[in-house]
């Protein structure tokens, strides 16, 4: 195996270690976040610092990079207090790619992705995506150790598509298509390998 | 679509409410953390509530539950500030899910995962995982909003199989074979679609 040190990690070229250090998390949750600003502007940017925070009540958490660049998504957030997720397909996924950009007006209008909007919920859907949320901020904390931003938001509605909803309440990604990120740029469908029951100690877990 | 609203979620069975809202991140990254009991007891967990924090310097953080139950690992953290996360395989997938149970002594003799020691860390890796971390504690903060842990730490050691790891410091999980979960219980190989270039507005990406 190769073997980095903290050390040798210090000292590689910049773009090695960020690709490196990007991948060490493995397969991360894709979203596209829809935010508006105060101004009407809608938004689009892609995350992959997705992480389930709680199921009662529904909690979703986002980890933004530092704020101290301009950060629309975070900055209509903190404005408006509402945003969306929404899952990427792969017919799409290079839109989603594209709208980390750093573009002048809305990164739908720029990528071609097509607003949507239902439940009287004021920020954007994307279009066409098989599982999308509608989230309300929490709480967000900066975290000392680099000035990334954890966003903790409720979650208000969920619209899924129904042949990936199971009649336990669990989802069906393969078949919604849902992509996964790992790194920074590369982008997989899944592929199930198997589901199994309740872990208990001493009894090996049956495939369910 | 099927659409749930926050008052609907809120009544639902809690197994069905917990099914659908573990899965509404998409895959998540799978990891097993080693750690070590002041008394020498080592504990196995899996983790799917790992983010990359920061590549500069290397930083990456992990989601506890509540802190009101015995939490082992992350005692064990608290009480010797290191731990090891480790990517999981198909071929023990199943094992992994496993240590999940609450054994009453180590997992590793329970589910028959095998401790390795290297570079003088204390915590256990699990051996023949092809992605290895070393990691020490840098901050733990409790989540106001529900009490849950985040705990960051910094990336003291990388070990990685060699034919995973491409000249540009990204790492072909394909290739390495590291699985994802979704929702609870569900594990997923990767299936790579495409890696694209660098965004900018107004120019298509390229495939990489």
């Amino acid at each position: 195996m190769r073997h980095f040190d903290f050390e040798q990690i210090s000292t590689l070229d910049p773009t090695y270690r960020k690709n490196l250090i990007n991948a060490l998390p493995g397969y991360k949750p894709l979203h596209l976040m829809g935010t508006k600003s105060k101004l009407g502007v809608t938004n689009l940017a892609v995350f992959s610092q997705v992480m389930h925070i709680g199921a009662s009540p529904p909690l979703i958490g986002v980890l933004f990079r530092p704020h101290s660049v301009k950060r629309d998504s975070l900055e209509n957030i903190l404005d408006t207090h509402v945003f969306t997720l929404n899952h990427v397909l792969p017919d799409w996924h290079v839109q989603a790619h594209w709208s980390s950009g750093r573009w002048e007006g809305s990164e739908f209008e720029g990528t071609g992705l097509v607003e949507e909007y239902k439940a009287d919920w004021p920020a954007p859907f994307v279009s066409g995506s098989p599982v999308q949320l509608a989230c309300s901020l929490v709480q967000s904390q900066t975290l000392e150790v680099n000035q990334t931003v954890l966003a903790i938001a409720q979650i208000n509605h969920v619209f899924v598509a129904e042949h990936g909803l199971r009649s336990d309440g669990s989802l069906d990604l393969n078949a919604l298509e849902t992509v996964s990120v790992s790194g920074l740029d590369e982008y997989h469908r899944g592929k199930k390998i198997a589901r199994w029951s309740y872990a208990k100690p001493g009894i090996f877990p049956e495939e369910i």
